[in-house]
């Protein structure tokens, strides 16, 4: 476990992660310096945020850090889902579009990873939030007040052993189980709109062919490098979840961040999920 | 094998695959009889059925397969998309409604796998497209004239692996690889709906997340009943696949059916896809 002392650079992408892992530093007499991304960090994250910078402008962020000199670089939130400044931005970038083309042709998980590598080369040590901040991550615990019934016991196991079985490859890290079946695996679309995809099985009438009643099942794969694209559930995750029909979500315990914990564990209790956090495969 | 004398009970869904069925079984001096599924099976299809009854009528069906008496009855055409005449003919079929949606609940797999068992229960053999039909399998070629590009071997090679990696469990026949990365599992939402969502990862500019060049690799699951669900490729598939921005489809030879094979293979050299029938997992 890394201390969380010194200053710690902060590359904020989308939502509230960033923050979040901000506020638990200063909390435990860490040092955060933020530098958003446009077009990806929320307009609080930017607020907050010592410099903003194009996504796509690898020197420059290279160049901030530099003249930064963190103890360590930590990326926090999503890149996934670009706003139109992002896009608008990304023009502006053009003389790193090759390099940047070339790793975003490799998979979310390769782009990540050539970036960590990239920080690594230039000499700055590359954090996990799991370390920075184990806070943040789900721990092994029934989180709010609804019961896990044993239905879904059996599914959380199935959702367990087949993450592990696709844990070589790169593909997502979510499933949704219901009964005996595989109802979805979760791709580059990312969770919710893998949970819509589900509520509009579940939303038939008559010849419906999905019983409500599923387990959604988020873990980091196992050999994750957990520094890189975390798996998240938050607040949303939860409306998205009881819109899909589910009976509630099981998470790897310390491998799972929960953002929001207090409004996300709520918001279980307030739609009537339950909310696990279990050593899935992977699990420490 | 089975031979295709004698008469043969088409049990017939959506789609063109009945009638090919039909006509397959014709040209070698079988004798097919077809008992359509009101609301699914295509008009043609009705048009040329001995008879026409509910899905859910599962009295009824067995009633009218005891008076004809076949050598053998076999499953063809999909029961996925039920028209809006199989939602109002649900109604009429109420009183076998609970056993029905007790099969339902239990997945597509284990749906048709109780039907299977049920009509064996009554007496009656349940035969393969596979081995009544194999003229409308994908045989071990590349299929029309657009040939595999080196690239995608390697993605066909990693689609396969991750198929045989999830093949214990009761999930999809298809995944959509690119480079390195699983961009899609195929649930009970099915390869157009799984096409389509692909086709939103590569339709995006600027910062599109997925470059075209990709690959649908397709097959039945390892220790697949052929007589349930075998996947299928036709006209269709290849029209989504190009929307999808792909290189092409790889389908297990010998376990996987080619719709309007005629159709289909002049379909992907219109569209610029490869067509591929491989020895993929699982193929004998």
């Amino acid at each position: 476990m890394q201390v969380a002392g010194g200053r710690t650079a902060i590359l904020a992408g989308g939502g509230t992660l960033p923050l979040e892992l901000a506020d638990s530093l200063i909390r435990r007499g860490g040092a955060p310096d933020i530098l958003a991304f446009r077009g990806f960090a929320d307009r609080r994250t930017c607020k907050r945020a010592r410099e903003v910078a194009d996504l796509l402008d690898v020197r420059g962020i290279i160049d901030i850090l530099r003249r930064w000199g963190p103890e360590r670089v930590v990326m926090a939130g999503g890149v996934h889902r670009p706003g139109a400044s992002a896009v608008l931005s990304a023009v502006a970038a053009l003389r790193n579009l090759d390099y940047v083309t070339d790793l975003m042709r490799s998979g979310d998980d390769r782009l990540l990873r050539g970036v960590v590598d990239l920080l690594e080369q230039e000499g700055f040590s590359v954090a996990s939030i799991a370390d920075l901040a184990p806070d943040l991550l789900a721990p092994a615990a029934l989180l709010g007040h609804v019961p896990v019934p044993a239905a879904a016991e059996t599914m959380i196991a199935l959702g367990a052993a087949v993450l592990t079985a696709v844990s070589p490859f790169d593909v997502g890290q979510a499933v949704v189980v219901n009964g005996s079946r595989i109802l979805a695996f979760e791709g580059p679309e990312g969770t919710d709109a893998m949970l819509a995809r589900v509520a509009g099985m579940t939303r038939r009438t008559a010849l419906r062919r999905v019983e409500p009643g599923g387990v959604l099942v988020k873990t980091a794969k196992i050999g994750q490098d957990l520094r890189i694209d975390m798996p998240v559930v938050g607040p949303a995750t939860l409306a998205r979840a009881r819109e899909a029909g589910l009976a509630g979500i099981a998470v790897g315990a310390g491998r799972t961040l929960i953002l929001s914990s207090d409004e996300t564990i709520a918001e279980a209790d307030r739609r009537g999920l339950f909310l696990l956090g279990a050593p899935l495969g992977g699990s420490a």
